[in-house]
């Protein structure tokens, strides 16, 4: 079982991050960060199934795939170097030879990623120059990965990261990470930018295996808005420096990586859910009782999805005839009157339907329990023992306020 | 070719409508009207795909389907009898029992349609008043009509009906429709309550398979946001009196018949589109140049329910971003780096992305072209002769205002 510790890309093993203002677009705040390790690591990534996918994201694809080894992460906030051309390319590229250059690592171990505006250009000097002021500035304590993770937010509001600790063999392992994401959220294979950082001594096929497995629970569990951007991208990078026998198999070992890996994810994933553009409240639904995982996962993203029912958690309204209204139209088969519908949270928790028809509830009850900020939908739809979990947010006066006008 | 003419359901010879304040729901405003024809008519109807359907779509399926004539329609707004259970199947055979009694007609041929709030049971004292107080008030008028129109809103800030007149073998043949439709709309077979009458001799066979087609391009085009309800009905009612010799076949007058009936029926969706809750502005997306019919459909809805998109919209900015990443994510295949991009309005028109780069056009002119109350984006994918034209409206505060507290 995994410890629950402070801290984020930083306290595993060997890793250090940097992070500079080097006003790329954002002004008096900083908008860069680069994340190093001192010994070459396995990596693994997931990627946008967008096929508008930006430059970072095809650069990584090619490293991930063909690289043996990758060694630090430079990230950029403002731009998103999508949509971007030849040029766009030709940046990534000039990006890797800077770092390669001041770290002096192989262009082949550097990743980049970008998130910001579609369709700029990057200002290449800008950048050029962030990675140079970085680069001396590398430290590995947890304040350090506390600005990595600030200076790569862009609409979110609050930074975040998570880490956790396991022992393998007497070994303590750290996994750790950090991530932004708080519009154009659907993500489908990944989502927005996630960087993970790993002591733990595994093989890099094993890696990809644990995290394209466990992303399909997390952060592909989650929409803010409907809209899978072109930029999402999810890095796990693993240096073994916690000393442990490589993980070559899927023995207890694995599992016990796999567990951390998810609770780092799932953390990773619920940030991003909870600061939502404009949210004001967390919003996760489980569907229980399904007939299999994949009809599961089809209504509990259809209900987080739903403009409608997002905008009666808003206003705190149990508008339970939305929920079974999107279930309905998600494509999944099911009998709506055999439905129950439960609401929890911090508050209390109370069944609002049963076989599909509203329960003589309490309206002013209900309104207290959907009042807090992070509140809980349950649909039981009695065919079977498959479930599956989502999150999102509520849809608010001031996600359309942040993106009527995000551009300017 | 047809000719556009003042009025809605009731200018088709022998159709007559009224309507009524029975305080269902709303206060001091009208919230029923019948629509009434001096001879049977043939129905068609198509309905929503979503497996939790409201009472009255299932009544009206079955009277579709196994009634030879339909003779009357009654409708409310307030209370849409949907999640209602058997209670709620029971209303619409009582429903159609007192317009049966006080019409004169069978109950087998009177269709019922419902609109509103979820998950409430109909007041059926109020109902019955509403019918017995609605038949004696029949009126063929054009003004008749649209006092209908205008009672069975909800959120709609405007009423919707239209009509045509056409010549067939010197007969003149007319087709007249209203509807409703402002939120829970992303039709799939149909749209919210819309209903088309006509004076036109038909067989009950090509009425709905003339129906069924126009659906695609019309009703199943318009998107406000992205949930399809559980309501959706479309009927159409053919009483033969223009005289015309009835058509049995896909001849010549067949049509001229769905030329009109498009006509029709793509205006009403227009309409409720441009009306969306909330909307300051219809958003027309055209997607030319595509390889299928199907891939122009894809795209062009892709991008008229993405979020993002219709909140730049609202804010009149130019992000083509947000366009290219919603085709990007739609499923549908295409080169991003060869999409050219335009948008128009009475304003002028530009093209903003040539070979998926963007061209150094005005963001000023852009911005003046975005401001008017239609816009039309078109995507050219370059892949062959197929188009598609959807419809959607921007996302504004007032759409969140509205649905963050509908029931109240």
């Amino acid at each position: 079982m995994y410890t629950v510790i402070e801290g984020g890309v930083t306290v595993a093993a060997g890793f250090q991050t940097a992070s500079t203002a080097a006003g790329i677009k954002y002004k008096n705040r900083k908008d860069m960060a680069m994340i190093y390790s001192e010994k070459p690591c396995k990596a693994a990534g997931t990627f946008t199934t967008n096929i508008v996918k930006a430059a970072p994201v095809k650069w990584d694809q090619k490293i991930v795939k063909e690289s043996e080894y990758a060694q630090a992460v430079v990230i950029n906030a403002g731009i998103a170097n999508a949509c971007t051309g030849a040029e766009g390319m030709g940046y990534c590229a000039e990006t890797a030879q800077a770092a390669s250059a001041a770290l002096n690592v192989p262009e082949s171990a550097v990743l980049v990623a970008s998130t910001g505006v579609i369709g700029m250009q990057l200002p290449m000097d800008k950048l050029k120059a962030g990675i140079a002021a970085m680069a001396p500035e590398l430290s590995g304590t947890i304040e350090s990965g506390t600005e990595a993770a600030k200076s790569i937010m862009t609409t979110d509001t609050r930074k975040k990261e998570v880490a956790v600790q396991f022992e393998i063999g007497g070994k303590t392992v750290t996994v750790g990470g950090m991530c932004k994401g708080s519009g154009m959220i659907h993500p489908n294979m990944c989502t927005m930018l996630s960087f993970v950082t790993t002591d733990i001594a595994i093989s890099k096929e094993l890696l990809q295996e644990a995290l394209s497995a466990d992303v399909k629970d997390t952060y592909n569990m989650i929409s803010v808005d409907g809209d899978t951007s072109t930029n999402d991208t999810c890095l796990v990078l693993a240096n073994g420096m916690a000393g442990n026998a490589e993980i070559t198999e899927k023995n207890a070992d694995y599992e016990e990586f796999c567990k951390a890996l998810n609770y780092v994810n799932e953390t990773l994933a619920k940030k991003m859910a909870g600061d939502g553009e404009g949210c004001t409240a967390l919003f996760e639904v489980k569907v229980i009782g399904a007939e299999s995982k994949a009809q599961a996962v089809t209504l509990s993203k259809s209900i987080i999805t739903s403009s409608l029912t997002k905008a009666a958690i808003f206003g705190h309204d149990a508008n339970w005839g939305r929920i079974l209204c999107a279930m309905g139209y998600s494509g999944a088969q099911f009998d709506p009157e055999k439905v129950d519908l439960f609401f929890e949270s911090a508050a209390g928790s109370m069944q609002i339907i049963k076989d599909g028809v509203a329960l003589d509830y309490s309206e002013e009850q209900a309104t207290k329990i959907l009042s807090e900020p992070e509140v809980t939908a349950i649909a039981d739809v009695k065919m079977g023992n498959a479930s599956a979990t989502a999150w999102g947010c509520d849809l608010t006066f001031d996600y359309v306020k942040i993106n009527a006008d995000y551009r300017s």
